[in-house]
């Protein structure tokens, strides 16, 4: 298994990438083709010792940066994230893992792979942290206002998703609407449900935002603005309980002494916090989109995934990881294959209307 | 002040809403009208001394459950809902506050006092616990395919309410979208943006999802099936984190060894935790929905306020100080006047499309 690298995309590139990329190649044994200038990645790579490790530089001259219109791939035509979509269409690597700037990665991987067959518009997956099982939740972003036969794609993307990596048979699909009910919804949600019921899909209806982490669906479907939003305010809810708490408990003379109070007893529940450690890392983990390892970019002809701009060197790990699995997985077979059986439902449906 | 309020409107009705309006009418003085079957109103008000309160009863014999169909209150003509909202129209109440069926109370407010003349539609706003500063957010779901028109008269609303309620000038107004950039948005989003623009209103662009909790605009205006999403996926991820730490905190023998071992420090901690009571309070209070205290109706002709169908007697007394306040402090009229201001400003712009 290769798995072609963008060492230029994210915040922290290309160092953080080059050690990730490291950390992988001798985690998980992948082979692993870093693209990027080459004198730069290689000075990077010069910090470890590599020489036991399949890692390889493919020279990509141009870099896309992180604030940088999409379209910038276009014009550039020798940059990182359009040469490492390449290495796959060429069959010189099974995936492509970047963390760059997410609109010029789909880009590039629109125009370096091209669409599967009868995809009509790629979208954005994210693996949701669900309790008591995860789920993907897609468009996250690559599509604004799709129509409803495109959301009946991304549900069918994302069974594959949720058959190939959660190993899931008929995995449950909902869609995210303004409440339970069968009435509810927007114009595009109200149209997107009679498709998805005769879709064949295991389609059980409209899902609530606050149920969206509990589990009651293993692929949720939205348009991309609906997505965006709900996974950026999760991400806000989160660091605004966080911050709330900090300011509020070192607010005022009283509470410092307070918090100082506190120390002793905290030393002696040091035993018990060390018993718990596993269980404390385990649980931060769940909530760090570091151990997510990015978003898998569904419907283009090839395997990638787009990392959190953020990255540190645990998280492109874990992209390279995930973007290994999903190549080994058949991810984008399991598309095609999917995509064929709607396409033979919704054929049967037509012919014989009693059938639906 | 008198404030009519649905006796019948909620899960636990009509007993925490006569205990809630006796809270109410005692801590603030008001006078309370009671809107229901007289008997079952009269029994629940027999449980308290209410011989010194201004508490008087409207009797409407029928009732709106919380799960029938808003258009329910069209059938059931002498329905609670209906009832108080006409109490207002007439003059005989200064606001209506109910923690019933949402769909039905604004379809209530909407037949019994109809719009201010001038709003296109009314909209649902929330007071959303940013922070440093708290925000309205609307529409959270009275309608979720508006045009961009609407979404400007929301704006509108918005901000004479944050001027009114919050005492802000020149309240700083936001739209949700899915990324900061003036290019990101749905088509709505990005047909909206410049009618907001030229409004006259203090528009500072696009609002990430992640950034609603930030205290960064004053108003943020959305459709109501984003609003919706917005507002149950933060429920959602509260409850989600909470789930999960007690979860993984409990899983195990080793864990609920560990957990005794904390004993004997959370007992030495007590003397920090006693000073750090108030503001441990105030924290759980700031994340409490029976603090925020219901939903502000905007744009019908009437001071309402709809509240959360869980509300518990605390959260009824809020909701109807809320009803109060908004009235007191003229909403209505505020409204009123930010329309006009408005009128004018978008009927020199197209006279004068330089001044634009």
């Amino acid at each position: 298994m290769k798995i072609a690298v963008d060492a230029m995309g994210g915040d922290h590139a290309p160092r953080v990438v080059v050690d990730g990329a490291v950390l992988a190649a001798r985690a998980y044994g992948l082979e692993i083709t870093l693209v990027g200038p080459e004198d730069v990645v290689r000075a990077e790579l010069a910090r470890h010792k590599t020489a036991d490790l399949p890692i390889t530089i493919v020279h990509a001259p141009e870099v896309v940066g992180m604030t940088e219109h999409p379209l910038a791939v276009k014009q550039k035509k020798a940059n990182s994230m359009l040469v490492g979509a390449r290495l796959v269409k060429e069959g010189r690597a099974d995936a492509f893992a970047s963390a760059g700037n997410s609109g010029a990665v789909m880009a590039a991987a629109l125009f370096g792979l091209g669409r599967i067959r009868g995809i009509e518009r790629p979208a954005l997956g994210t693996i949701w942290p669900a309790s008591p099982t995860p789920c993907i939740l897609l468009d996250i972003g690559a599509n604004t206002d799709p129509k409803p036969e495109y959301l009946v794609q991304f549900a069918i993307m994302g069974v594959a998703y949720a058959e190939r990596m959660f190993g899931l048979q008929h995995p449950r699909v909902g869609i995210v609407s303004n409440g339970e009910e069968a009435e509810k919804g927007s114009f595009l949600v109200r149209d997107t449900c009679p498709l998805l019921q005769a879709s064949g899909l295991n389609f059980i209806g409209n899902v609530e935002g606050k149920d969206t982490t509990r589990g009651i669906a293993d692929v949720i479907v939205t348009d991309g603005f609906t997505g965006n939003v709900i996974i950026k305010e999760a991400e806000g809810i989160a660091s605004f309980m966080s911050r709330l708490v900090k300011r509020e408990l070192t607010a005022g003379a009283l509470n410092k002494t307070a918090l100082v109070l506190l120390i002793p007893g905290l030393i002696l529940m040091l035993p018990g916090l060390l018993l718990l450690s596993p269980t404390l890392r385990r649980l931060t983990k769940r909530l760090d989109y570091r151990e997510i390892g990015g978003a898998p970019l569904l419907g283009v002809d090839g395997v990638v995934v787009i990392g959190h701009g953020r990255s540190d060197a645990r998280a492109i790990q874990q992209m390279i990881f995930k973007a290994a699995r999903s190549a080994e997985q058949g991810l984008v077979p399991a598309i095609q294959a999917g995509l064929a059986a709607w396409q033979k439902a919704t054929a049967a449906a037509r012919e014989f209307p009693a059938l639906r």
